[in-house]
C-alpha cells in the first residue's frame, strides 16, 4: 500500500487552522524557533526490519494481519511510516533475516521511498537451519575456535551485505554469557570475545563504524559477556576508533542511570548509537516513551548537552534506532507512537536553557536547575513537532491519518490476515 | 529407557564403603536421625511434565536429543528420575501439551512407574490451533465475556481429565494483565478474573484443591492481574475453603523476601503449593538452588516452622513442585540437581534447632538466632539425604549414576536427536 | 516572616497579561474548564512538621538556615506555603517532635493561617531521652507485652494531642521488623503487632481514621512486620472499618506497579491516605515528580478513576500529604515544587477523556488507550493550575516570587542561621 | 580488656576432642590440607575503626556499651578479636575520627596486639565542626575549586597519618553525586573529581596505592560522580599504576554480577581492594555471609582464579576489609560472626577442584561445572578453619568463648554504659 503526498496535503488542510493556532502559541516562546524546526525536520530514527511484525515473548505470540512477507515489503512498510511522519527515513536490517537478494534492486526500491540503510545487524544468538555449528553456548565467546570462526564469519558477511546497500555500520549485540554459575570463566570468555571481535574489527571498511551492545541479561540468566557500558567500553577500546558502545535502554539493572552513562560514553568520544524502547522490568521492548519519558527527555537533555560540547551534528554523528517488540499494538501504530515519543523528547530537550542550566548548576541552586529542566519537558511541545512535519510534506497528526486510511485494513486485504514476519 | 533394581543395588554397592563413612560422621551429630531420615524418604517432588524438554527464551532454543514424543514417553522420564533419586514420585500434567486420549490406560502407566498425577496445569496464555476466540489480550480478565466463557470452559475441561487420572488440584496460571498504561481497568480486570475464577471453583470436585497462582511480570509488562501474594490472597479468600495461593519462586519484585510471604500465607491458612526454580534477575527459571541456596533453606525453614505450627504433614498438605526451564543442561539432569537442592534444603530445615532459635528470639539474641540457622545449613546433610535414597532403593548419587548408565544417549538412541517436547 | 495578602495581588497583577494568554489557550481545549478550576482550589496537601528543616542520610546533614525551632515556627511556614500556593492548607504533627503545650493556642494559630491538623504521626521508630523501654528490637511486634504495652500507649497519647487540635486521624508507621534471618518469628511479629493495633485501635475516637503505613525495608534491612500493600490489608481488614491502608510513594520494591496498589486498594475501599515523594532507587525522599511525572500522573488517574467509582470526594475522603526530606534544597522551595507537582499531576489526570478510555479498554484498543492518557498527560495544565491559585488569592507563580521576596534571607535574619528543626 | 594465651590454651583443650573428630573427617577429603591451613592462617582480614561501635541508621540509632572511647580502645578491641580468631590482624583508620596524636605510641600499641595498619579513609562526606568550606554539594566533584582544593588537602593529610602509622594505601570513597536530574553537569563533575584524585595521586608516596571506591546510590539518590566499576575503571586507568578499582559488596544495582566485575578487574589488572558486608536491598551492611553466602563463595571462587592466573599472593596483594553497620548486635559479635564467614568462603573456594572446573567449562558441560562449585560450597569446611585457628594459637570457637569470657559485661564495667564510639 502506497500512501501519495496529494492525500496527506489534502488531509493536512483539514487539520491547519487548529494546527495554526497551536503552533502560534507553541512558537511564541521559543527562541530560535526555525532552528529548532529545522533540526526537528533533520532528524531521522531508523526502523528496524524485525519490528515490522508483532512480536511475543516465550509463552506466547499473537500475531495480527497484514505483517510483511518479505524484505520488499519491510521496505514499503517503513516507506509508509517515513512518509506519514517524515522522521524515519532509514531502515535497518538484521541478517539472516533479511538477506537481500538483489541488492541493487533492494536499494533503488529503498531509495524511492526515501530510505537510507542504517546499521546491519548480524545473528549469532540462535541457529539457522542448516548451520555448521550451534551457539547453545555462545558464539563469539565460544570455548571452541571453530564456533568464533563461524561467527566471525557470518559478522563479515553481514558487512559485505551492508556495503552493497550503502550502510556503514555493523551492530553486534552478542546473546553470549551463562547461565549458571561455574559455566563460563569470564577472563577467557570475555578474550575470546575480544579475539573474534577484532576479527571482525579487521574486516570493516574504511568508514565503517562497529557498535558493540550490551545488556545486562536475557537470555543468559547468570551472566553476559558484554554486559554493561563498562564491558562494552573495554572492548570498544581495545578494539579501536570505529568501534563504539551501543545503548540499548531496555538492557540495563534496576534504577540505572542511563543519562549519566551517555554523558560519560560521549565524554570518552565512544557513544556510536542508541536503540529506543521502554520498559519496567526488564528488556520488556514496549512503545518508546510509553513508561518513562521524563527519563527518555533527561537522556536526549544529556545526548545534546554532550554531542553539542563536542560539536557533533544531532542528526548524522550518533546512530539512532528504534528497537521494540510489538506484542499487543499494530506493529506500524507502535512505530509512530514511538517516533512521535522521540521527537517530542527531542523537541524537550531543544528547549532546555543551557545557560540558565549551566549558571544554576554553577550556583548549586538544586532547585532552579529542576526549574530549567522541567520548564522545557512541561511545555507541549506537540505543536512544533507536527510543524516539522508539515514543512517536510508528512502527515500532521500520523496515527490518527493511518487510521483514517484504513492502512492495516488495507495491508491485510493484500497481504493476508495470517501472515508472518521474520523476527522474533 | 528403564533402570531396574538390580543395578541400582549393584552401583549403591561400589559406594556403600564410602557413603557408609560418610553417613556415619553425618549421623552422630543429627538427635532424631531416623526421624529425619523418615521425612526426607516420605518427601516427593512432583515433575512437571513440560520440564522433560529443552526449553528456551524469545530469542531462542536450543533442542537436545531424546526428548519425550509423547505422555507416555514424559511419565518414562519422570519414571526414571523417580527410580534414580526415590523424591520424585509425583508428575504435574498440562492441557493442552499433556491431553491423555485414554486415561486409564495412562494412569495404570504411571502407577507402574510409582508416580502420582499432581496439580493440572491449565493453559489461557497461548492461542491453540483452531481455538475460537484469542487470548491475546486476557483470558479470564477479558473485557468480552464470550472468551472468559471460553477460558473457563478450558479449566473445567482439565479438572475433568484430571479426574480421570486421580489428580486432586488445579493450579490456575493467569498470564492476564497489561503491558500499556491505560490499556486496562484494574478494577475490573480484577472483577472479571474474580467471576472467572468463580465459576471454575464451583465445577472443583468436593476433595480438589484450587491454586492461584501469582506473578510480578512476564509476559505483561506492565500489570498483572494476579502479580502478588496479596492479589492472590484476595482472590483466594473471595472464592472459598479450596482456594489457596501458589508461591513461584521466581515470580517476585526483586529482593522480595519470598520466606515471609510464606509464613504470613501458612498464618493465613492460605498457602496451597509451591513452584520451585531459581533466578538471579526475573523469572529464569534457572536449576533449584543454583544461584540463592540460603534463601532455598529460609523458605523451608518457614514452611516447616509454619506448617508444624498447624500441625500439617510436611509431604501432603502442601503441593511441592519443581518448575524451571532447562536451556543448557540435559533437562533429565537438570531435575536431579534440582530435587537434590530441595532435598537438601529440607533435610537442614530438618536440622534447625528449633527450641534454641524460638529462645534466642525471645531474647533479641540476633547474633545467636543467626548461628542457630547458620549451623543446620553449614551442616554438610548431603550424606542423609544419599541415606535417604538408599533406604528408598533409589541410587545414592543419582547423578553420576545417570552418566555411567548413558541414559541419554539411551534416550537418544530410542527417540531420535530432533524430537522436541511440547512445552515452552 | 509573614505575606500579606496585597503583596500578592501586586505581584499578580505584574503577571497577569502572560498569564491570560497561557491560560485563555489552555482553556480553549478544556471542556469543563470551571469545574476542573473548582478541583483544583479545593485540593489541599497537607505538609508534615518534619519537612520544614533540612533533612539528611546516615552519612550526614548539612542545615540550611532559618529552619523553624518551635512548632509555631512551623506552622507560620506551613501559613506561608499556603499563602502563596493557596493548596497546603493543612499540617501534619509528629508526636514527640511537635508536642504542643497548649494546644487551644496552638489550634489557634494555625486557624489564623488557614491551615487545619491532618493526620497525626506516632514515633515508635527511635528511642526518647527518659524513655522506659527500647524499641531497638520494635515496637508492636516486640516479644515483650511491656513494649508494646508502652508503644501502644504512647499512640493513645498521640490521638489525644490529635483530639485537642481537631485532627481526625492516626498514621501509624512502624520500622519494626529485622535485619537478619532468624531474628524474628514472621507470625507472632504479625501476631503482636495486630494485637497491639487493636488496642490503638479501640481508644480511637467514633470519628477516627487509622492509616497503617507499610514499606518495604529499611531501617531494617531483612523484614518489615508491615512490608506490603498486602500485609497492611491484612491488618487493616483485621482491625474493622476505621483501619485503611496508606501508601507512600517510596515504600515498595524496585518495579512496582504503585497505580495498580492503589485501584485495588480503592476496590477494597480500604485506601485511606497517601505520602507523596519521589525516589530512584528505595525511600529516596526526594521533590515530588522530580524523577517520575508520568508515574505520579498513572496514580492520579486510577485514584480518580476509582474514586469517582465510588462517589468519593477528591478533596476530603483521602488523607493527602507530601512525605518528603530536603537534604540539597531549601525545604521550603522544596514543598513548593512538590506542590506544584501534585496540581499538576492532578490536573492531568481531570483531562483524561474518561469516556474514550472506558471506549478504548472495551475494544482492546491498545494503542488508543495510550494516546487518551498521554494527550491529558502531554497538554501544559500549568495554566490551569496558575489560574486556580489566582481565584484563591494566591500567588500565580509561588516559587519566583518565594524568591522576590527574599523570603529565606528573612527567616535567616528572623530566626538565625543555625537553627535546626526537629525531624530526621 | 585483655584475653591471654593460657586461657583461650585452656579453652580449647576442652573442645579438641570433638573438634578433632571433625577436623579428622574434614580433612580426609582435602587433598594438599596443609596447604590450604597455611593459606587460611596467612589470610587476615583489615577490621575498620568505625566498626566498633553500634551503627545505625537517618531513623535511629540505638547503642549498646562499653564502646571504645578512643583510638587506643579501637585498637584494643581489634586487638581482641584478633587474638579470639587469629584472622583480624589489621585495622583500618579514619581521619578525622581517628587523628593519632601520637602516631608512634599508636603504633606500637598497635604491634603489641600483632596488628598493622590497613589503608587509611578520608572523609569528604560530611562537614566537620570549624571547617572552612561545605561538602554539601560534593567534594572532589564541587564546581568551586577551593571547595575541591580543600578536599585534596583534607586526603593528602590523611596520607601523612598513613605514612606515620606504616600504612601504605589510601581508600577513596566519595558520597560526591547529584539528588535530582540537572543538578550536576556528569561530564564536568568527572572531570573535577578526575582532577582533585590526580592531585591527590602525586602526593602518594612511592609505594603506595590509591583505593578508588564505588557506589551506585546514597547519600545521593540520582546520580553518583564514582557510581560503578567502570567509571571507577575510567578513574583508575587515568590516574595511574598506583590507582586500583575498590569493590564494596554492597554498592551495586539491583542484582549485579559481583564475581564477573571481580573477573573483569583482576583481567585488567585493577582490583586493588574489597570491602566486605552482606545486604539485600542497598548499602545494607549487614553481616558478611548473613544474607548471600554462596555470591560470597562465588566471588571467592573468581578471586582466586584471577589472582592465581596473575601470581598473586591471596593474603597480600589485595586490601581486605570488612565494611559494615552493626545496628541490632553487639559489633564485636558481629565482626566475628563476619571474619568466620570470610574463612568459610575462602576454604571453599580453596577446595574448589580446579582443573576439574576448567575441564567441564572446556565441554560446556554446565550440569557438572555446577556439580564441581557445589562439591566445594556443600562440604563443611568449619573443622578447617577451626584448626587453623588452633594452630595460630586462637580459639577453636571464637564467639562462644567470647561470650563464656563475658567481654561485653567486662568492657562495660571498664568503659561505661553510655559510651558511643565515633563513626556513623
Amino acid at each position: 500500500m502506497q500512501i501519495n503526498k496529494h492525500s496527506i496535503q489534502e488531509y493536512n488542510q483539514g487539520q491547519l487552522q487548529e494546527h495554526s493556532r497551536r503552533y502560534d502559541f507553541a512558537a511564541s516562546s521559543v527562541k530560535d524557533v526555525e532552528g529548532v524546526l529545522q533540526k526537528l525536520m533533520d532528524f531521522q530514527v531508523a526502523i528496524p526490519s524485525w519490528a515490522l511484525g508483532t512480536g511475543g515473548t516465550r509463552f506466547g505470540r499473537f500475531p495480527g494481519g497484514g505483517e510483511p512477507r518479505s524484505l520488499e515489503e519491510k521496505i514499503e512498510d517503513v516507506g509508509l511510516l517515513h512518509r506519514l511522519n517524515g522522521a524515519s527515513g532509514a531502515i535497518s536490517l538484521h541478517i539472516p533475516w533479511d538477506i537481500p537478494t538483489n541488492a541493487s534492486h533492494i536499494k533503488a526500491l529503498a531509495a524511492q521511498h526515501g530510505l537510507r540503510f542504517d546499521a546491519m545487524n548480524s545473528n549469532t544468538f540462535q541457529d539457522q537451519p542448516g548451520q555448521g555449528l550451534s551457539y547453545k553456548f555462545g558464539s563469539m565467546q565460544h570455548v571452541d575456535k571453530a564456533v568464533r570462526r563461524q561467527a566471525v564469519e557470518h559478522n563479515i558477511e553481514v558487512i559485505e551485505h551492508g556495503v552493497a546497500l550503502g550502510s556503514d555500520s555493523l551492530t553486534v549485540w552478542l546473546s553470549d554469557g551463562s547461565s549458571f554459575p561455574g559455566q563460563l570463566n569470564f577472563r577467557k570468555a570475555f578474550e575470546n570475545t575480544l579475539e573474534s571481535l577484532q576479527e571482525v574489527y579487521a574486516a570493516l571498511p574504511e568508514n565503517w563504524k562497529m557498535f558493540v551492545e550490551y545488556k545486562a541479561f536475557e537470555p543468559n540468566f547468570y551472566s553476559m559477556t558484554v554486559g554493561d557500558w563498562g564491558q562494552s567500553l573495554l572492548y570498544a577500546n581495545k578494539l579501536g576508533p570505529k568501534a563504539y558502545t551501543l545503548v540499548d535502554l531496555g538492557h540495563h539493572l534496576p534504577n540505572a542511570n542511563i543519562e549519566q552513562i551517555v554523558s560519560l560514553l560521549l565524554m570518552e568520544g565512544k557513544l556510536g548509537g542508541f536503540h529506543f524502547n521502554d520498559s519496567k522490568y526488564g528488556d520488556d521492548d514496549l512503545t518508546v516513551g510509553s513508561i518513562k519519558p521524563y527519563q527518555l527527555f533527561l537522556i536526549f537533555s544529556e545526548l545534546l548537552e554532550g554531542m553539542d560540547a563536542r560539536g557533533m551534528n544531532h542528526a548524522t554523528d550518533l546512530g539512532w534506532m528504534i528497537d521494540a517488540s510489538h506484542n499487543v499494538k499494530d506493529p506500524l501504530e507502535d512505530l509512530l507512537q514511538s517516533v512521535e515519543a522521540i521527537m517530542i523528547a527531542y523537541a524537550q530537550a531543544l528547549l532546555v536553557d543551557r545557560k540558565a542550566l549551566a549558571a544554576a548548576q554553577q550556583e548549586n541552586d538544586v532547585a532552579r536547575c529542576q526549574e530549567v529542566l522541567q520548564e522545557a519537558y512541561r511545555t507541549d511541545v506537540r505543536p512544533l513537532v507536527a510543524e516539522a512535519r508539515l514543512r517536510a510534506g508528512a502527515a500532521l497528526r500520523p496515527l490518527q491519518f493511518f487510521r483514517e486510511l484504513k492502512v492495516r485494513e488495507n495491508l491485510i486485504k493484500e497481504r493476508g490476515r495470517k501472515t508472518v514476519a521474520t523476527g522474533l
